[in-house]
């Protein structure tokens, strides 16, 4: 089969890396907005070559859509008014509520699988992909019922030979989910950074200090604005929730620190340390 | 030279393991409150004996303490009570002013190095040491001028050793910069893995969906309460503004999130992409 992938950052580049590896794809077609992308990606041999989105779509039996979600929301509908019954259509992006909603009563809806492969690097374009990024994913498919089974049964094809686990759920759940497992995880490290690099302006040897421990808790804070500002505004209502939650429990806590309420802190800590229920599974 | 550790857990017992491999030392005596680790600590050839302190102090050239900041309180104090002045106290806390306060005006307090490896992982416990632990870590030392020269030139011998870079500052500055640099990412960790396990409550797939961001993010979650509070409560002065300044950029980017304010949250997100320049030196 004949694979377009739009969009050859992190998340397109590995998709066309991985399934390269698996030998699943005849071709695989290259479309990005960004010519110096496109001519790194057919260097690094991500793709086959690179054509315009009309001829792309010509081409491809499943076209993939690997751009910000501000982006989606605009080429979801137009690619599909451009495809035909045969062909599938999946994004990748990591809101879905606006973008099942943009195409609902489309002729085309059940060609199209909402999915979103919860995996990432905080780097970006064709020179950070990888072809193992994939493995060991979970992938979320949103909204399953509104997808033909045909289309569904090439895209699960799709990710499981990239190594993903899917879960099914409604893109409102999913939305709210990843509000609180990876929005709220990048607000709270790009504000972090911040923190420190403000107070940076007056202590001039406080980056010499940087352990594992701030690297670790810090390390989202380099993801790109491009890709975070349009999923922070496509999931407002559910974001503003976790951080409201996630700022009363910093409150509490300091109040606790300037009580010296040590117990107080103890039972917060230990109640977090079951993070590692979750982690460790 | 002897060397006895207070407190075999990662500081303490990483730190046996990397004397031992550069051969430094003559024989490494281990104490600790508990039993278990002591004699698991002897089991992981961590240390050669274990004594109680009384003795461990008669047989050492230096002591090293890797206790909690409540107990090094004590116990620093104690230990240079008991020292003559051809033995050598260090400790590897991770608060600084309250600790040379209490013995500011001890007749031995020349004799006293009062250091912070900035390294560390959430795992606690004789199990959770390894040999490299301190290689290229680096190592605060605090207001050098109360150590006398040959106490200091010793503990530099070994921090030097054990592969760490250590620079110098006031005890009021390391736990300025450490609010900041290490305390802050603490405290933020635990606080979304508190709002993430809240959430979990109702939400039971929620745990499904972390990947790679959340759990760097959320790590130091699973750090020791044991160990914390006492951090939190011996820094709370700089902690509290810190955690404030924090607190109002996150409430600055909820508002920011609230007002459709794209600009904006990309303007605060780019700011904090600077952080690459902290971590990628």
């Amino acid at each position: 089969m004949n694979v377009a992938i739009v969009g050859l950052g992190l998340m397109g580049g590995s998709m066309a890396l991985a399934l390269r590896q698996k030998n699943l794809t005849h071709a695989i077609i290259g479309i990005d907005k960004y010519t110096v992308h496109e001519a790194e990606a057919l260097e690094l041999r991500i793709v086959d070559r690179c054509v315009n989105l009309k001829s792309a779509i010509k081409l491809a039996d499943v076209i993939i859509l690997a751009v910000p979600v501000n982006e989606l929301l605009k080429e979801i509908p137009k690619v599909l008014d451009l495809m035909t019954f045969n062909q599938v259509l999946i994004d990748l992006g990591s809101t879905k509520s606006l973008l099942v909603d943009s195409v609902r009563d489309h002729a085309l809806r059940g060609r199209y699988v909402a999915a979103h492969p919860m995996t990432g690097t905080e780097n970006t374009g064709p020179k950070a992909a990888f072809a193992d990024l994939y493995q060991g994913a979970v992938n979320v498919i949103c909204d399953r019922e509104n997808s033909d089974e045909s289309a569904m049964n090439t895209a699960l094809k799709l990710f499981d030979a990239v190594g993903m686990k899917t879960v099914f759920m409604t893109a409102k759940d999913h939305d709210k989910h990843v509000a609180y497992i990876s929005h709220l995880s990048h607000v709270s490290s790009f504000m972090l950074g911040l923190t420190v690099l403000n107070k940076e302006e007056d202590e001039k040897n406080i980056a010499n200090l940087a352990g594992s421990g701030f690297e670790s808790t810090v390390r989202l804070a380099k993801s790109s604005p491009e890709m975070w500002a349009p999923i922070f505004a496509h999931n407002k209502e559910y974001i503003s929730v976790a951080l409201d939650q996630y700022i009363n429990h910093l409150k509490a806590f300091k109040e606790m620190i300037d009580q010296n309420d040590e117990q107080g802190m103890s039972r917060a800590m230990r109640q977090a340390n079951d993070i590692r229920r979750i982690l460790d599974k």
